[in-house]
């Protein structure tokens, strides 16, 4: 298949490699040019513009917000434009529900398909092809993309026909990383100030009913303090609780942990902590009980 | 080794008979003569008393709450009274850390030891001897009591000499296993009136980062609204937030995630909730979201 | 002074009126003609366009929301197009702190000047010209409207030379008006659950420390369960709360009572409380607490 | 009447005072005997003892907590020995909902009379008679005690029959000043963030819909970050908070704002602040925001 491929960052690199090992065509544009030069030195073709990058059947975006996929989508020459008719977009950037929305519609008005197939993995995943992909869209567009995704990634779950799905539970599956870091920052910080050994303690949380990566991942880099440099900055983070809580309020859910990770991220921000890994708000109930704040000075 | 047993219900029972198959002597103890018998005939010796079961060389005590193991220990013929000197009391409830405190000054004032070691699991893993023990005490006393620990559970932990501790973590635990029930609750509130179907969406959460068996069973339980009869009922997850908050007070530590779950345990009492599984507490974001409430008339 | 007022609705017509009565010209426009009548026949003169409203010295807007004062402003013949260089438009709307900044800059290229100069009250407060003014801006725009702005209310309090700060004033105050509501909800859900009259209870309570009338107001609506018809819809408080929290997050504050209240108004969305006035947050301690969902049927 | 007191502190001194100037009999105790003294030296009878003060028909105790009431009252020749048959115990102290069960029972089984009067204001109330007493008991004994009552406040509220609502009542109202204080903290550190004067807010707030002492004394103390000498310390107004959640578990009640205030004071004392007035609660939404912590080195 002929892949374009629109934003070469920490995850998109490691993806559009993957889709070149799986042997197909990958025709990549990035901002910068750095990483084009180093994928078309693994075998795609450099695409100049978005629009070149468009011209293919299938063309993914990985970019890092809303305003980064509007941008290259409904700008002049831009993937909306570009796009043949019958051509699809598949967006795997974590976007808001509402984005995702109107993706949907521009995309059904120019004759075009759409895909959400946002996913969840870090770079390193993303290198490995082992990234878990969730795709949402027309049975038959989800059908043409599927070996692309394969490709990526080491399972596909499809939520829904409807693209706006795939965006929730990707947003919904932050949400509940977030609400791991906070949960393990407060037991963290009660048995600490008993005197407990941190790493001691997630070495029991992980060996019993919390042996999930997550777990691992996060309550290692809390227990450590290891907030720089950020694997997923709190910026980041903090955008994507926005938008759960936005997606929320569409629909009229309430999220109390929701509301209380806001306000946590928000306090990271305001205190110095924006390049911080979004795990230091698993510090953030420490400093509430009186240690220091997590490695930036006030 | 001899070991007294007092308290034979749910979790008791198997782990008494765990540490008959191990090869030692149990003299157990219930209030009920019912458990006692069906100990006895699997080899067990019938005490008819506190005092007698706490003849022993170790006694421990799995009982349901602070007042059973308070009325156990320090009544008339109470473990405390009945001990020899140097004997030891192990304590695998799931007790306030306070006390604790007050079991380990009575038991060394009275020349005896005492070993918190308060387990992980449920009754099928008691009843398999697949539980998390974790202990806290003087290391001469856990030391001596470790084979009969290994007896009843895959893997002991040791957290600290100071048995305070151990009840701590023990709690701690619960209030992560009640963050997950909640955050579960609210992610699945959100993706539901999306129309996402929440089994699907569990798998989608458990197949990867979500990987581990507290998401399995409380997410299954939530998605299924199962929550009669319950594993662990609403009154005792109410109760081990409270005790969890109170040991969090005593050392000035905030715990907003725990705040939010005593609210909402009383809210799952004030409406008829008090024989649900505690994982009814993750069906409250739904109703509040506009879903009927769990499984019991209001 | 001639003065161009739109938005004649419970707060807009009394505010109108009121300018007559101070013997101001009135040039009045409304969507629905039929208010613009009811003002003519008080000496008002009737607009058919906004245009035509701003072809006055200052314009005032009194409109429900941001939409409604971005279409009046932004729109073809709108106020900005339409009032002449040097004219001032005053805002008394409750909007957003971001429109508000756009709204300073769009009148302040055209040679316009903006006054925000929204109000504390309820419609009685608006007919009587008691209403309280918040007004911002640039201290000669505020001093040539003071004359206006004295004629509608009983007070004008002049918080910054920036239009924001008036926004943000007047967001706030709804946000401490609907904690008030809150806090008294749940006191409320307390003592009537122990037997207390609530009344009698909020006799107590605006006898002594809580003698404002916010206390007695919003207090006598949750004692006596009075929320329909709406003085002041759950819908717009729940706007306003959005509002209040978009501000903050614009400054990185967080506003733990502010996520709460945004929960809270959510739930009394999703459960058919969009026509009650937003007071009925005040009864959801006591839905929680086991009493009924507020006056309507779920 | 003849009438013992117990307890001469800040408020207690002011209110035994003004029951001398109604022409009472007083017979005064307190631990410190220069508290005494000074109420001899004012036409007071000096009691050496509980029991001594206790002889009265009526015995006030206006003591710190629910241990200082129990001390003075179980304890060998406490006021529940030493009471006559008939007399009456009246407490003014806040305590704890439960203890105040105890203790009607306690004096009903003894055949006394056990009124609950606590009393809202401040020290200066208390000295001009200008508290606000909130009574509940059996009618006949309030009827009895209510010229005492009378001496020392502005007006009484009769609440109820049971002892139990006064306290209830009592706390509650503590509750609503601390919510008062935690919202004003958000609001202040809000508007702050964005340039507006702290004291020029508070006079718009304290002008319009907040015209309530509660907003003028504790806004005045946040906007001036007055929190020394503490008029009432932070950890009484911490333990008002658990006393209110005690309360409330009891009745299954859930309190959000309870829940987040008892997160609130926990962290001010955790980082230094048990020495500040209780309003600090009301610096901390601006420490989180990025605010120095409130006059306290860390």
């Amino acid at each position: 298949m002929k892949i374009g491929f629109i934003g070469l960052g920490n995850m998109g690199s490691g993806m559009a490699a993957n889709l070149l090992k799986a042997g197909h065509q990958v025709i990549a544009y990035n901002r910068s040019q750095a990483k084009v030069d180093a994928l078309a030195a693994r075998g795609a073709v450099a695409a100049r513009s978005v629009a070149e990058a468009s011209s293919a059947d299938i063309v993914f975006t990985m970019l890092a917000n809303d305003d980064a996929v509007e941008a290259v989508t409904f700008g002049d020459d831009g993937v909306l434009a570009s796009l043949k008719s019958g051509g699809i977009h598949v967006s795997s950037s974590t976007i808001s529900v509402a984005l995702c929305g109107r993706l949907t519609a521009a995309h059904a008005d120019a004759g075009q398909g759409f895909v959400a197939a946002p996913v969840f993995g870090r770079p390193d995943a993303a290198e490995a092809a082992k990234l878990f992909v969730v795709a949402a869209g027309e049975a038959a567009r989800v059908e043409q993309v599927s070996p692309a995704l394969d490709a990526i990634g080491q399972r596909t779950f499809v939520v829904s026909d409807r693209p706006n799905a795939a965006s929730l539970v990707k947003l919904s599956g932050n949400f509940l990383i977030a609400s791991v870091i906070e949960a393990l920052g407060e037991a963290m910080a009660l048995v600490a100030k008993a005197g407990v050994d941190k790493h001691q303690y997630l070495e029991v949380l992980t060996s019993t009913l919390f042996n999930a990566p997550v777990y691992k991942t996060y309550g290692g880099l809390i227990a450590g303090e290891q907030f720089v440099p950020p694997g997923f900055a709190s910026t980041l983070g903090q955008k994507d609780i926005r938008l759960v809580l936005a997606a929320a309020e569409e629909l009229d859910v309430p999220l109390p942990i929701g509301s209380l990770l806001r306000d946590r991220f928000l306090t990271l921000l305001a205190n110095g902590g924006a390049d911080l890994d979004w795990s230091a708000v698993g510090a953030l109930a420490a400093w509430e009980a009186g240690a220091p704040f997590p490695a930036v000075s006030r």
